[in-house]
């Protein structure tokens, strides 16, 4: 089975992380192999990728959250659908974080969030997360500055504590270009069946995207820890994003060497009778 | 309102406890009053108690979270019937936690916790918590020593999280002596109305008394913090726990200074129309 260095996108716990440093439309890893080749090699990691999660919820051992971040357009949706499609749904649950209702927000940030973290044998992607409650607090100026201050320690240390209980945390920065978001915001407002995808509160966020990259990247940076390591994926290009976030997957998983439960009876000793 | 020296059974953070430094049968604060004197008093606490919780509930602006722990018989139910039951059911919530679930156990202990914490304005008592999964899992060796050890860092921020996002929490043990254990277990024995409330399994605890003891200790000198300090309250007499509770719940309440919401529009410019 393929697998390609993917951890050049790995932001280094205790690094200062530059968002520069990653070009939105680079394709590094898998340049030097034909349209062909890029296919044949998603298609073996969409196939290991399901494998593994079957003998994920065999073993009920493990509990492995993916945390998937973007702006606008970025590619959250279109890569949770390409990348874990062919994963039985019985084993994976998607969670999408909206505006926190009134009730929500008469909690602290994390209580909405707790609920829907893995049990053991599932794989439970976050599309937005508890990060919101930083960076769009912090951009939009929702709360006081100290308030999302003291939250990058709160989501280090409440990750830290899902993953010393037996998650595995893996989070995802699906970075494109102010460019790319133009020519995608553009496509949504040219075809009528793209409508219900575009809301004119998102020009808002873009007219901020400055701000918006310098709160990722303190973020990232800040928040990239040995427990739940952030990866920045070039995602300018769809398809590369998908084999991208499909090697990562699927490393990550393998390094769990997980196995199928051994039976607790002798099968030997079991007879069915007439 | 009469109100005492109850830091005195305050455990400073980042000293080292010492359980024996606590006479469970000691009676300090209000030693020089008569008895009818410490109804009186009893009673002022109680509606002062009862009031503040009215403005908490009113503002809707703190989240007040108590925690009780105490061995079998040491006076948990008997101290939240006592001292709480004047206050408005709507505003208060008790949530007892029992011996996890199979479901539960599936996740990270907090998980079972989390949703249970304070919103705006509500008082919530934990009888028995989140520390059993440090206490019960130690002395019962449940799980292997890394987990709980590695839990009292889990708790810590678990705890300046909710703080820092607003919550007031205090944290009360209930301490008994082994000698006063014995008389209420027995009490239980003879009268056939309190049989339900014994279980043989607490007999269990009991012959590792040192042991739990052993474990509070450090579980309470390692887990009193600014944001969620412990309070250890001499408690084999009844009258003496109940009156150091309610004074205690009364001046954290006074210390959060809160006061009816101001309203937002000129009731003078309020008409009911015919």
């Amino acid at each position: 089975m393929p697998s390609k260095g993917i951890d050049r996108y790995l932001v280094k716990p205790g690094s200062k992380f530059e968002m520069a440093s990653v070009d939105t439309s680079e394709k590094t890893l898998w340049e030097d192999l034909t349209k062909d080749d890029h296919e044949a090699t998603y298609d073996m990691l969409r196939d290991e990728l399901q494998h593994l999660q079957k003998v994920l919820y065999a073993q009920q051992k493990h509990r492995v959250l993916v945390v998937i971040q973007a702006m606008d357009t970025g590619g959250k949706d279109g890569c949770i659908k390409h990348v874990f499609s062919r994963i039985d749904p019985q084993g994976i649950n998607v969670h999408s974080f909206k505006k926190p209702s009134e009730e929500e927000l008469a909690h602290d940030f994390l209580w909405r969030v707790h609920p829907h973290v893995p049990r053991n044998g599932q794989l439970v992607i976050f599309n937005r997360s508890h990060y919101e409650d930083i960076l769009a607090v912090r951009v939009k100026k929702l709360f006081p500055d100290e308030v999302w201050k003291r939250r990058y320690r709160h989501v280090v240390e409440f990750e830290r504590m899902l993953a010393e209980e037996g998650t595995t945390i893996i989070k995802i920065f699906l970075h494109i270009s102010k460019d790319e978001q133009k020519k995608r915001l553009e496509a949504r407002l040219e075809n009528p069946a793209k409508h219900w995808k575009f809301n004119p509160d998102d020009l808002q966020d873009r007219a901020r995207w400055g701000d918006f990259m310098h709160a990722y990247e303190d973020l990232i940076g800040k928040t990239s820890t040995e427990c739940a390591p952030w990866y920045v994926i070039p995602a300018d290009r769809k398809w590369y994003r998908n084999l991208c976030v499909a090697n990562l997957m699927v490393e990550k998983l393998r390094s769990l060497k997980m196995e199928f439960p051994h039976p607790t009876w002798d099968p030997a000793t079991v007879r069915v009778e007439d």
